[in-house]
């Protein structure tokens, strides 16, 4: 299925225009001539892909697209509110986006206000996951010194990150809008930084919920709290909205809104882009190539790494936003059938040309583990001045940046390594959301053509359990712990509560909390388990 | 050699605690017990261990450890300055490090002062690669709001990404000292980066000079401009010191002095890994476990991808420095003896346990295509209050971030996939520089144990060379344009030109001029191989 790109100059030249695809309307164009496909892979495929795009259809109509967990699928309704399948939810979409508007003019306005400033002035966004980086990614790739709130993110459940933000914000919490995210409402990270958040608050003799708004599935956890303790508002999360693909709902939209991005474009270039990939003709849409570049690059599964690179400092996190986008999506120990199949697609990167300097020495002349994905944007600056700034005679900053992707893109070429180029007129909202657009729907269309679902996660719930049987083993240790006079190994006090089989955890749980003042544990000899001896502190 | 990890936790605890490596100066431990390697691979391997050490002596020694560039290997020498090979070698490093601390010193103080200002309060940092990475990671890592300066990075050649960091700095630019790091000098996004800088200063009526001091090798192209422009300082660099091992030389350690971080701290800790690294006892060898550990998994050619996972999130960056410190050292075409070997081995990550919601799914269920390496920090907070912060009754966040990381390795463990856990004390300026010390040893090993050459990066100046033929060619391009009166297609303008080898190059450029006002090129029709047309602005 598989060969060799050409090397002749005039003939890549050839297989380049033969394969670009190009979108007016937005201003971007793919180029796949530099993947080895053979003149028989598209319609090797063909029937594949057309199953894809009939799956695709009846996810947009509303089929349960996530069977696992029988639930719809339903993000590329956010940008098409008329596409949903019921009034209701058409309704439902439009009232979140009113919702979101009112509630950020009312913030910019001052007419919702903090308890003790004129004004709102910073964001403070809490959330982890689908919940922290859709945001993040919007907020680093369109923000600016002229956002209308300057914006900071908990996104883990770090004590020393939370202290290390809030010494950011400092007085200027005062002025600090929360935003709690959290889709079940019962994520622990983010409920871990809303209590410590809401501490902060309170050590400043303000009320949390006069400075905090949710968005949160109706009847959560999260949502009582909001409720009971009045806060500012709640916006809607539905069990059709995955949390990787939330960015358009309000997950994405409150805090955009507020930093006071251009959230009308964003939608607008998704809109435009749902549109595009709806297109059964491959060679038009642009998701349909993707998936199969990924199909032919991987075999179907994921037997080569994804790296991403976009040559434009704005768009850092759009690799890690990828990262979980395609890994989450399609990392998969079992097909739609059930059968064992370990499927997946690693992704990786940062920005060109910095990591030029990282790690294409490996891309170039190491291990061929990879196909590169690169990001080309057009426009270099945002604002130019009235004459370009030069660096060299007829040179700009900007030339090297398109200089270097270009002179890596052959470099890999000439040493056999496979690439695509996505190319931006700009990196603004209109294109972050087509990209954003496009990435959903080609990692749609792979999983159909892999036959996998999209749409679950069940993997992550092995390792939840097991940190909650962790916490629960400390609660124990502890206790049994205070009732010592006798210094005690971490072993012995294991076998002590019952829990043998748990004498590693134990060693390592103990030792943690005797690292810490406060935490009722202290350690006498050497910090291995055999030598730690623990005792009350 | 390999084998599965036995999951019956009495077998798992046993073997954890014959493997555990634990250092107690530097508070530092490093499990292996989950990795599947046999009860015969470290015998299978001691011939060729035993190699490595040898080479190892010889490059601490200051034998030619990087043949083809005929270098010496000399980022150990930076930490013990006596261990140089030559007197003159430990006088310049003993001098750096002193010409470090004064200048950091004389600019605390304000003896070293901007032209308009007391003090400098603000510190732009102007590096790529293995000239930015470092001090990124010093900074963000030991970093906190009562630096003594703070700092800005431009780290690539994007015109708006400069733009968006000086104006973070606008006015306080006036305050801001400005530090250019390029070891050979020229480095181009480097070099475009110091010349839009310079320009901002001279905008606002500054002699770059006076804001400015320079990192970099005697008689390099910046060594002339910060002669003649009469900068603050010069700061050396050598051609024993690569890069991406840089970050204990005035790389990494004038930004951490300014910025007012514990300098002698990551050297400290430094110093003593490297004492320990240097055992040729492999059970008491951190480096030589790590790098055997590589070689199980990933059967010595990088078979399997390398999944770095520190949970905190000070230590973010550094997956990112060992991206590039493994695959730039490890990604290699040829071995020693001159045989294609393709080496290389692939790093990704982020930090836990944000990272579980990104793509723990694909890690657990998904291709089995890497193995993790968890780093668990002790500490929770860098400032305890009086007691801690509970989230529950008896657990605080710091709990649930370590029954996290203990709840995916086993989650791990029980689908197969290997992980390690290094586990340190604290995530301080020791810590940090112990870590950089252990990998930078690791990586010296096994490339060691699969026969490369660490030091060279071959495959960086194939990419260079193409990008500056794709400048060179704009340059004619956009003359040859200059002369016309009728609109042309880039295919025609390179063939007018000679260039019709060049026409996709050529398309591409003249998108990229034409998309940018005041570069003397537009556009007619769709953007199109076929279809645009360029005519001169």
């Amino acid at each position: 299925m598989s060969q060799t790109v050409s090397l002749n100059p005039v003939a890549a030249w050839e297989r380049y225009q033969r394969h670009l695809f190009v979108c007016d309307r937005l201003g971007l164009s793919l180029d796949i001539s530099r993947m080895a496909f053979g003149e028989d892979f598209f319609a090797s495929m063909a029937e594949r892909m057309s199953k894809a795009f009939d799956d695709m259809e009846a996810l947009e109509a509303g089929a349960i697209a996530n069977p696992d967990e029988q639930r719809r699928v339903g993000h590329y309704w956010l940008r098409t509110p008329q596409l949903a399948p019921e009034p209701e939810l058409t309704q439902a979409i439009r009232a979140m986006q009113e919702q979101v508007r009112a509630f950020a003019a009312g913030v910019h306005h001052g007419a919702v206000r903090p308890e003790r400033a004129e004004r709102f002035t910073h964001l403070l966004v809490v959330g982890i996951g689908g919940s922290a980086l859709g945001p993040q990614l919007i907020a680093d790739a369109l923000g600016s010194t002229a956002d209308a709130l300057r914006v900071e993110f908990l996104d883990n459940t770090d004590p020393d990150g939370f202290d290390r933000v809030l010494a950011r914000l400092g007085p200027a919490l005062a002025s600090t809008l929360t935003v709690v995210i959290s889709k079940s409402g019962g994520t622990k990270e983010t409920r871990n930084g809303m209590h410590e958040v809401r501490a902060a608050y309170q050590a400043q003799g303000l009320r949390f919920g006069a400075h905090a708004a949710a968005i949160t599935g109706d009847g959560s956890e999260l949502h009582g709290v909001a409720t009971a303790g009045r806060w500012l508002a709640i916006f809607p999360m539905w069990d059709w909205v995955g949390g990787r693909t939330s960015v358009m709902s309000a997950v994405g939209l409150l805090p955009a809104a507020l930093q006071g991005l251009d959230v009308e474009g964003l939608l607008e270039g998704a809109r435009i882009m749902d549109a595009q990939t709806r297109l059964r003709e491959v060679a038009a849409n642009p998701a349909a190539l993707l998936a199969l570049m990924w199909f032919h690059a991987t075999d179907g599964r994921g037997s080569k790494d994804m790296v991403v690179l976009p040559y434009k400092d704005r768009l850092l996190l759009f690799s890690r936003y990828l990262q979980q986008l395609v890994m989450e999506s399609l990392g998969k120990e079992r097909n739609l059938k059930g059968e064992v199949v370990h499927q997946g697609l690693s992704v990786y990167g940062n920005k060109g040309s910095t990591d030029q300097h990282a790690y294409v020495q490996q891309l170039r002349d190491g291990v061929p583990n990879f196909f590169a994905t690169f990001i080309e944007v057009l426009a270099d600056r945002q604002v130019e001045g009235e004459t370009p700034f030069e660096v060299e005679p007829g040179i700009t900053s900007g030339d090297y940046l398109q200089g270097f992707l270009l002179g890596t893109r052959q470099a890999l070429a000439e040493s056999g390594r496979e690439s695509m180029t996505l190319t931006l007129s700009d990196a603004g909202a209109r294109s972050l959301g087509a990209l954003i657009a496009l990435y959903e729907r080609a990692v749609g269309l792979y999983a159909s053509l892999v036959g996998i679902n999209a749409y679950h996660q069940p993997g992550v719930e092995a390792g939840k359990k097991a940190a909650a049987r962790v916490l629960e083993l400390q609660l124990r240790l502890v206790e049994a712990l205070r009732a010592r006079t006798e210094p005690v190994t971490a072993e012995a006090l294991a076998v002590a509560i019952g829990a043998r089989e748990e004498a590693e955890t134990a060693f390592k749980v103990l030792l943690h909390l005797a690292s810490n003042p406060g935490r009722g544990v202290q350690m006498q000899g050497r910090p291995t388990p055999t030598e730690a001896l623990f005792l009350p502190a």
